[in-house]
Formats: structure tokens, C-alpha cells, sequence
């Protein structure tokens, strides 16, 4: 089932998975917005992907995680279209965990198994069609 | 102010803005997960990004856009990292708005706008740290 994005008003939308869930996006020049902004989301994105990866690896090889989380922000051009032209993780790993093995799992998920950063790296066809409805 | 992801159990994560917003993410083999997918996010984010350029730019027009709305789904391949090979998305406005104005407002934003686009079409460096915490 396609995803679908329904705009509320100004610069704020809804995005609904069709299975029941829903987020908020907003972008906003002044004041605090209702929800993520689209380049915040691409950071979570990234992050989640290998979030997920680093966790399934290390929780695979039994080792005793108790506890995960990444901090993560991104460098942005100064001239439009302000794409990242950086975008920084730290990991850490809560856990008596060797950094060895966290790094490994890292390093597995960025090179092999996730399919965000992969997909930045060589980016997609975008197929875009458009039509108007009156009303 | 850094976004930060926490691992909350298997594979189901919280984001939090720094600004009181939280989002679920999880991925699961079987059953309903609790929230949006990496992947989901990733589409969500481009989508996003394009919308929110559009409604801008046609309302700085002061056409009379009624709504708006993205259809959005995703082709991965088949082997790992099952990267999107192909990203479909459906714009339609509502209102009498002239479908020129609309393609238009949609070639704006892919070329010259969105940040989202513009980094998915020319990936940024990635930069990733590690730390493992004893607890």
C-alpha cells in the first residue's frame, strides 16, 4: 500500500503509512513547528537504518546491549537547494560490548545491509506524475 | 540542537527532535510495527521536502489550491541493501489550478529547491563516530 501525504495547511502535512499510523511535518521560518521537517526525517532515516542493522548484529552474536543510541546532525550548503553536505552519527553502545564488535556491526550495516544509506549513495529513479482535481 | 535516536526494544526506536517531538520507528518480519520504517521515512522525506516546495510556490502564485496530496511507494532491490532502484510519486492538487502551474511549481522544486532531492542526487560525506558506555 502507497504511503500518502495530505497537507493540513501552511507548510504542515501528514504523512499515513496505511496501517493506522500517522506523523506530522512542518517546516517553519519562526517559532517551534508541530513535527519533523522533511530533512530532520532523512537524518532519522539514515540513522534508523543502521540503528536497526547495528542492533540486530550485535544482539545476533549474543553480546549483552543494554542500552542504544545515536545523536545525529547534519552540514548544510549555504546556497539553495541547502543539500547535507555532511551528515554526523555517534553511536553509542550501552553494555559491557567490545568496540571492536560495535564497529564491525557498523561497518557491515553501512557497506552491506542498509538500504538508506545505500540508497543516498546511488540515488534512485524518481518517476513524478501530476493532475489537478477540481474542487 | 542534535536529533537523537534511543533504542526502546528489538528492532523499535524513539526520535526526538530536541524540540518535544517524538516519532516511533520499527521494522518487523511479522505483524504491525509500532511506527514508520526507515525506508518509509525515506520516501516520506522526499515527498516531504517536494510538497512543501510546491504549496509554497503555488500559493506565492495566489492560485486558489483547495488541497493537495502525495501518493508515494517505493521499488527496492532484491538483494541486500535492497536500496530503492525507483521512487514513484503521485501529486495532486485540488482547486482551480492550471496543471501547467502545477508541473511547473513540481520542476522548481526537484531542480533548484529540495534539499531532500538534491541530497539523495549527490550523497553527502558521512561521518561516524563510536562509543561504547559500561552500564
Amino acid at each position: 500500500m502507497p504511503l500518502m501525504l495530505t497537507w493540513v495547511k501552511d507548510l504542515q502535512f501528514v504523512a499515513d503509512d496505511g496501517a493506522g499510523h500517522g506523523m506530522i511535518l512542518e517546516s517553519k521560518h519562526d517559532g517551534v513547528p508541530a513535527g519533523f521537517a522533511p530533512m530532520q526525517l532523512l537524518l532519522v532515516a539514515a540513522a534508523g537504518c543502521m540503528a536497526m542493522d547495528v542492533v540486530s548484529i550485535l544482539k545476533k552474536k549474543r553480546l549483552p546491549l543494554r542500552g542504544f543510541t545515536v545523536s545525529l546532525e547534519g552540514e548544510r550548503a549555504g546556497e539553495h537547494p541547502k543539500r547535507f553536505t555532511e551528515m554526523r552519527f555517534v553511536y553509542t553502545a550501552v553494555g559491557n560490548i567490545p568496540k571492536s564488535d560495535l564497529d564491525e556491526a557498523i561497518r557491515l550495516s553501512e557497506e552491506k545491509y542498509c538500504s538508506v544509506s545505500a540508497t543516498i549513495k546511488n540515488a534512485p529513479r524518481m518517476v513524478i506524475e501530476s493532475r489537478v482535481v477540481e474542487g
